[in-house]
């Protein structure tokens, strides 16, 4: 394997670290915040959680810690999809473990939480991991996205364990997996095992937020590469003067990616979902609004543009909310004579009789291509898989469409002409930023220091981020603290909520202050490639989302 | 309009320049050179040039220029596609009229030959250019597709620059651009025109190259961001190791981007273009080639991949260059029947039945969505626009028929999953590297001193690009020396020959020596970001195709 010249650099890098983590680990001890955890879980919560609830969050304070020098094994899994600096987290424990204790052993366990199962793992040294030191991608041990969450399950994890004499696990991890490691956690204190559980706040998507977790890591090294795309595109646009190019981005239900893309590069348009979904704008409003932009540019002799818009958008518009919806009841209910149906047509046919009227409606509206994906693109479960429809695909159609119909009508006269984009895998396994290599670091030392200080059922956090690393405040806080309970399958379960962009919000209210500009003006902003060298401004800011969020105004 | 801080501290960054740009003006002189400039022009070439031809390139030395104070107006503009650099280019050029005299200006012609047409320019000075300086894009005066070869053209050009006392036009462009340059240059020797015209070799694609020209600008920077998205989703594929992900890249006819790239990442198969013309391979056999690596690694347990391809293969491959042409010819003879045919199905039934025998077969064979793309999405001349043919979606779908026959076989039991990319416009107007900033830069300067030095019908060249930058030659080489004769419409046309990858070219060996390890290895190099600044091996190499072609082998 071939190392690129940037891959040494950044294999030399020294994280910027927060000042308490650079003590012996004998030497720090954790204190209980005072504050209530942000979160105020109901008591149904309180329940599932009778033996790891805790409402304090811990950050660290210099003080001797006796059991630190314990020699420990202990487990991690890097679980779902990839995100910049899972590397960083995995060498930050295992200099933490070994700081501590030269004896003790972190184990790599394979391909995220099946590799538990499986009892496939790696015990990763100072040596084994210098080449991942500073680098993207989740390679070292692998990803993968079974969920442990069953009782068998956690009897597996268990046993696994006690053969290997391991005594602790961090999950690195989204909502979904840190909420299973909540569960995962209470188990054990229920069945009496001194194994801990540590979470680490993983996922591009920036939607696992919340008053303990400043931002999730890897989402300020991904919009930064999706930022320097956009801000490619758009300066190709501003040259050519041709096209609207039309780019869909990754992030789930929640559209914090695109948000932040929209303050990094001030497009024309930018849809949020949580915003569509909210003042519940319909598809139809949505092309006006785009169509509208259009016109009104060609007025100004500019037939070109740039259109963000999130990959949750399809599922924050009413009615195709409603459709997908229905189409994943019909679908699972009748799955088997549905896959009797072979052409496309006979499936289109068979459906539209089933929908309800409103949706059967919506459904023939779309364009061909559209009504393909929703119904021959299924996970697993049958359901319609959101991320794979080319919303942007759809609006462009639906807004040339329109744009034919004005210019017959002699209402318009210029040019539309588009071309699509989506990025996502692009971004998910750059190099860590500066901000996120210092970050993901940061965290993995936090957690060897919550294991240390015998912290069980948390997540590793660190405070104060849009300052200076070395002020930064590292601690951890309560899993079952985060849950909310949501009826599910007819049951109760807790779940960590996903962060949605909040319209209230100090990153919104800045986007929704200067979009009516951009849609007019050419105010393209253009961050290029991320810089890991060079000037603090240029290789050292984290997100404008982050900075706005902690009260730096300054950041717009 | 705001400014990121990376564009901020480039808009500081100062070109590194060779040693004579850093003269004064008037105390450089030109030389030619001995060689024969490496292309032997047929009699023909030489008839259509009597007045500019000329065998001798040139390059400067130290020397009294007594004419290099005269105050000129020159006109610059912006043809074709954009690439990174090209307003270090048109800065280049005005710090180096300015060095010379204070009363010399610059006209940017806007938007493209069609700028001329229109008289619509703006008069560059230093505070104008200054927030461009080391920027990407063409925005700085935009760019067209306007092709100015016609005598009315040449005529209207002259009337337009007489009216505003320029006598010297520099055309930044790629091979047809340069083309017409040169014959405006001839047509202005003709007319007793005292106007002069220099070329600049501008093009992403790498295609215009030769003896004189190492490398055209842009090819660096559009190489380095495409290998950067493709690095990053290698790793992606290699940490989730559930997808195969096919690329296809910009370039046109010609593959040099893809090899590039390839050499950069090292992916699991990479097509050229070139070869599988040359070899006259089939689209089975190719498709046969992709599915047998796809088996071989799944026996290993490596249900996932890398495939890069150019825009360019689907014309290299003989049957469908075949039917493309069929199509081309059928389409443009019937282009009023065909009109009036509304739907795919009659396009469809129509164009088979007019076919050869061959390419209606090899047409019925394609997938619907290819079809598609060929009768309906087709350029203003009727012909069929191949660089919208996702042949990366054609790969995938004939791959996956050909996976699902030998599963049903038994004879393959892994899994095939697939993600599709195109990437072209992401690396068009990236900031330029410091390789293409201080080329563009080298080019500009250089441009300014062959107009001070009363050439005519040159191009810009600086030579030894894989050494220093202080060490770099730069000079000029005739345009119509570059030019061959091709027959298009009946008629002899000359042309400055595309230069496609060389099978036996050091580029081409150096990664047909090691794809067939990297096929079944995972051999990935991840090659990050851009970098501005750092280590000078992380921020100044430049491409491995450069650096190969120059005997530096040490690059692989």
């Amino acid at each position: 394997m071939k190392i690129s010249p940037l891959q040494k650099a950044r294999n030399e890098y020294q994280p910027k670290t927060p000042t308490i983590l650079t003590q012996e680990p004998n030497k720090v001890t954790v204190k209980y915040r005072e504050d209530s955890a942000g979160n105020n879980p109901s008591e149904g919560v309180k329940a599932l959680f009778p033996l790891t609830f805790n409402s304090k969050s811990v950050e660290f304070i210099e003080g001797e810690n006796s059991s630190a020098d314990t020699p420990r094994n202990v487990a991690v899994i890097l679980s779902g999809g990839q995100a910049p600096g899972g590397h960083n987290v995995i060498i930050g424990i295992l200099d933490g473990l070994k700081a501590a204790s030269k004896d003790s052993k972190l184990f790599g366990f394979r391909n995220g939480p099946g590799g538990i199962l499986a009892d496939n793992c790696v015990e990763l040294t100072s040596e084994s991991v210098a080449p991942f030191r500073n680098t993207g991608g989740f390679d070292m041990i692998g990803s993968g996205r079974t969920k442990l969450e069953s009782r068998e399950q956690f009897e597996k994890t268990v046993k696994v364990f006690e053969e290997r004499g391991i005594t602790a696990l961090v999950v690195i991890g989204g909502d979904d997996s840190n909420t299973n490691a909540g569960l995962l956690a209470e188990y054990l204190a229920d069945i009496g095992s001194k194994i801990q559980v540590i979470g680490v706040p993983k996922t591009i998507d920036g939607d696992l937020k919340n008053e303990q977790i400043e931002v999730s890591f890897g989402f300020d090294t991904a919009t930064k590469t999706y930022s320097e795309l956009i801000g490619n595109i758009a300066r190709d646009s501003n040259s050519a003067k041709k096209y609207w190019h039309f780019i869909r981005l990754m992030g789930r239900s929640a559209s914090h990616i695109a948000l932040e893309c929209a303050l990094q590069t001030c497009p024309n348009i930018c849809l949020i979902g949580e915003e569509v979904a909210e003042k519940g704008l319909t598809l139809d409003s949505i092309v006006e609004t785009i169509v509208s932009t259009i016109v009104e540019r060609s007025k100004q002799g500019k037939d070109y543009g740039l259109v963000l818009l999130p990959e949750g958008l399809i599922e924050a518009i009413p009615e195709m909310n409603t459709l997908i919806g229905e189409l994943n009841t019909l679908l699972s209910e009748d799955e088997d004579y549905f896959s009797t149906l072979t052409t496309f047509e006979d499936q289109a046919e068979w459906v539209n009789r089933r929908l309800s009227r409103d949706s059967s409606y919506v459904f023939s509206t779309l364009p061909n291509e559209i009504q393909r994906q929703l119904l021959m693109d299924r996970d697993p479960h049958g359901n319609v898989q959101v991320s794979r429809i080319e919303t942007e695909e759809l609006l462009v159609d639906m807004a040339a469409t329109a744009i034919r119909e004005r210019k017959s009508r002699g209402e318009f006269d210029g040019k539309f002409s588009s071309l699509t984009h989506f990025f996502g895998y692009e971004g998910r396994c750059a190099f860590p930023s500066n901000f996120d290599a210092d970050y993901c670091y940061a965290l993995g030392r936090t957690t060897a220091l919550l294991i240390q200080n015998n912290l069980h059922g948390y997540i590793a956090t660190v405070k104060g981020l849009a300052g200076e690393a070395s002020e930064w405040s590292p601690g951890g806080a309560p899993l079952s603290q985060m849950m909310n309970l949501e009826r599910r399958h007819g049951k109760d379960k807790p779940v960590i909520k996903k962060a949605l962009v909040e319209i209230s919000g100090a990153p919104f209210r800045a986007f929704a202050a200067q979009r009516e500009s951009w849609a007019l003006e050419t105010a393209y902003r253009y961050p290029g490639a991320i810089q890991y060298y060079g000037p603090g401004e240029v290789c050292d800011a984290t997100s404008i989302t982050l900075q706005l969020e902690q009260g730096r105004s300054s950041a717009m």
